[in-house]
């Protein structure tokens, strides 16, 4: 979810005075309300250190009734708590109905920081994620509402941020040598975290990234996160009481901030004719080898393509398997269910052609349509689509723990070349075919798909089945790197399975 | 969720044909309404070898449009099926609308059959019970009904009708080696199959036991179960169709042929005056020095006491503490919520009082009232207590994960013996504040409180937190056996603890 998020969002001054003041207001109603209403509230600051949650913390509260709420700080585990079972101590600290409990590090420390410190055993993991998920499925069944807040800021902005407080006497000590050592294992920290975000961002208690780079930016996601939740909330529980007079949507409602990716793709990339040639080539002769390889080590492949229209995907799947041997792998168009289809789950169709172990499987097209093409035309309901993400997610897991290697390209181009490339077609009467007066169609619809892409972006890159957005508008760069990337991932995983055999 | 239950229930031939007449001709019906309505039908059969499962889904199909229904076996996986995620087969089986599918085995053969055959190794259990609930919710949210029948024998009965088997050479082929193993093994593949039943037992696809000793009961039940289930999802549709005119219950019903525990207690159990005298005697010299381990090992101790009004939970604890030290263990009585615990989540009283590693809690009534007193007063929803039991068996399998040794007493009585026991209450001036007219008043609703006892007893008796069912009219054979079950449960605790500390 994290990795792909453009993090150079910002905000005017101006813009973030005036929309700080309205919601501000807002938020000391909508805490009367929930008092009123007698809805506790759970609200966590997560994320990396440096975020500026204390400060974030600081700023949202401001516009509260001090005597409605109560902040607690987890550190490490006292020896009281660590004579108990972890959740002990935030199960006694939920709030009483109509309060609302402001967390800054909170339960998710079990799995994220204590994980990293190897406080958190590898084997304690999965059951401490499903205690975890019970807890807040067992306290948002009784009502309470769990907003939660994942701040985030890069690995260089982090240095930065902790160079600037070394420097001072005043801030140095906030600065731990642990701080320092997440901040030299950036990496493995934002994996863990990115497992993490992955395995708990549920429909009950979904989470919320917030772009930190920028303070004023994140503060203004914070509250606007917030206050869109309780009036939310508010909204349905008065509905359930009244009666389906109102209509209030049946899931929570994303935030108006969205996250962004695509903003923050490059598509100046370029090749050269010369070195296109000479690394295409390259690369498929190591991938002609890597893939009877697979085949002896019986590793399935499931790679999955989607994409703008005109983005190239048809050019890039001939590149990659122009040299595999065709009795390994299949290439799925997926076009509208058919009537048999149609009877069925939506991912059945798919189910049917998960590939054997040893085999490729090719998607042109895929089981993202529910959540693009089908949000968008309104082939599928609203819950339906939200409720996709996750179950993509657990499908792509379940191929994942079978021993598959999962990868999904975005071919991504900007408007003006999908026109060039659309008029192209049209002129080109080899090409005719490709085009369709849906396809311009879809073309008007850009802005929404845009928004949909982000979302399925963010909400469905997992560490195990990653997003790769293709910077398409250059068909040399975009082909070479589709292959490089599958050539890659491939590599990697040979070597993990033969480890794996070795050390039986 | 097995062990406790009274297999010897069956029925006379007279009420199973005119019962099985009716509800045959109602199945009939009922699957045309499905087809009509579009439901896919998933009817799964698992169980103890030799527990009739062919019979009984010949039983059922006679009474079905043999157009509408497919019956699929699942052995070992094929070569196919191995080379694919263990879920790939069954996807595939999934029903379209409208038509049924039943399954001999099922994907619950990845955490049974083949776990027992070391086939599914355990670093693999977790993930695949993650696989089949998102399997089975995905299902369910897409409108897929799935009905789930265990069909469950004893060990003596499994061997009695193996040797039938075997003596034929018509059947003896049906009795294969890996048969006999499993009922030589008996104990550990019941322990498989319990664990199996309670991390899969959820509100959107629960389990229904089947008491299949009588083929006759067993076949009732069925039918029973998939009727009154059908019955459900059609008037669910019907209902989220035209509007909430109709009362339809939001929780699935559950079937009217109850699993008994009760029932096959036998309250005779008597010990002598002498011989209580010298056990526990005994008994309470052993639980003295396992209660200082207990403390050196740093491990928790929950042992919750429930049962009949004057069933001697009082008697029983002091009998279990009056040799432990005071500083290691606490009793904490369970009275109607005070004003600070009516406002927050019902477990959160107990969390508070959750123990510290080396320390022993005792609970006087528990957290089983939500399933019992506040079920059937009404102080909750039937929504909140039926998802009571999946809340509780969390919080108590975060405990065992935690470490701790959780146990629970059900003392029991016959009504009685309680009748004597207030009587000798209200006469008796030292014991008269022990009786109030509301124990009177629960005594009338007995019968009521009999059906939540069972179903609670059958749905929380878990692997890691067993039930034990104390014959309780003689006093002294119910204080000795609550003694001694802790004592034996505290050893054992013990010995492992010791083995994974060596292991180290």
């Amino acid at each position: 979810m994290l990795e792909k998020i453009d993090l150079s969002v910002g905000v005017d001054k101006d813009v973030y005075k005036a929309a700080m003041e309205e919601m501000e207001a807002k938020l000391g109603v909508l805490q009367r309300s929930c008092k009123e209403a007698k809805i506790p509230v759970m609200i966590l600051f997560e994320g990396m250190g440096a975020a500026g949650k204390g400060i974030q913390i600081n700023r949202l509260i401001q516009a509260m009734d001090p005597r409605g709420f109560s902040v607690y700080t987890s550190n490490r585990p006292t020896e009281e708590e660590q004579f108990r079972p972890f959740l002990w101590s935030y199960w006694t600290r939920t709030p009483a109905k109509g309060r609302i409990a402001i967390f800054d590090r909170s339960w998710y420390r079990r799995v994220q920081v204590d994980r990293f410190d190897g406080l958190t055993r590898e084997t304690e993991l999965l059951s401490a994620f499903q205690d975890i998920l019970s807890f807040e499925r067992q306290l948002t069944d009784d009502g309470t509402v769990i907003i939660k807040l994942f701040l985030y800021i890069s690995k260089e902005e982090q240095k930065k941020r902790y160079k600037r407080l070394s420097a001072s006497k005043e801030t140095a000590w906030r600065v731990s040598d642990s701080d320092r050592q997440r901040n030299k294992e950036y990496d493995r920290y934002l994996q863990i975290n990115e497992e993490m975000l992955e395995r708990t961002d549920t429909e009950y208690a979904p989470w919320t990234i917030i772009e930190a780079t920028d303070k004023n930016y994140a503060a203004m996601k914070i509250m606007s996160a917030v206050t869109s939740r309780l009036e939310y909330e508010l909204a349905k529980r008065s509905e359930e009481k009244e009666g389906p007079a109102r209509t209030v949507a049946k899931t929570i409602p994303s935030d108006r901030y969205k996250n962004g990716v695509l903003s923050g793709i490059d598509l100046s990339k370029k090749l050269t004719q010369t070195r296109y040639k000479k690394e295409l080539n390259e690369l498929q002769k190591r991938l002609e080898i890597l893939h009877s390889e697979l085949y002896r080590l019986r590793i399935p492949v499931v790679i999955g393509f989607e994409g703008w229209d005109a983005g190239g995907k048809g050019g890039a799947i001939r590149r990659l398997t122009s040299r595999m041997d065709p009795r390994g792998y299949q290439v799925n168009p997926t076009a509208s269910p058919n009537d048999i289809e149609k009877v069925h789950h939506y991912l059945w169709r798919f189910w049917n052609n998960v590939p054997k172990a040893g085999h490729v499987a090719i998607f042109d097209r895929t089981w993202y349509g529910r959540v693009m093409v089908e949000r968008i035309e309104g082939f599928c309901t609203e819950e339906e689509w939200k409720r996709a993400y996750q179950e993509i997610n657990e499908m792509e897991a379940h191929m994942a723990n079978s021993g598959a290697v999962v990868l999904k390209f975005w071919l991504h181009i900007d408007k003006d070349e999908q026109e060039r490339r659309f008029k192209e077609r049209m002129e080109n009467p080899a090409k005719q075919w490709k085009i369709t007066d849906e396809d311009w169609r879809n073309r008007e619809k850009w802005d929404l798909y845009e928004e949909a892409v982000n979302e399925m972006l963010v909400r469905t890159s997992t560490t195990y089945a990653p997003w790769i957005v293709v910077e398409g508008n250059d068909k040399y760069y975009a082909r070479v790197k589709v292959v490089r990337t599958v050539v890659e991932a491939l590599e990697k995983k040979i070597k993990e399975v033969r480890k794996a055999k070795k050390e039986k």
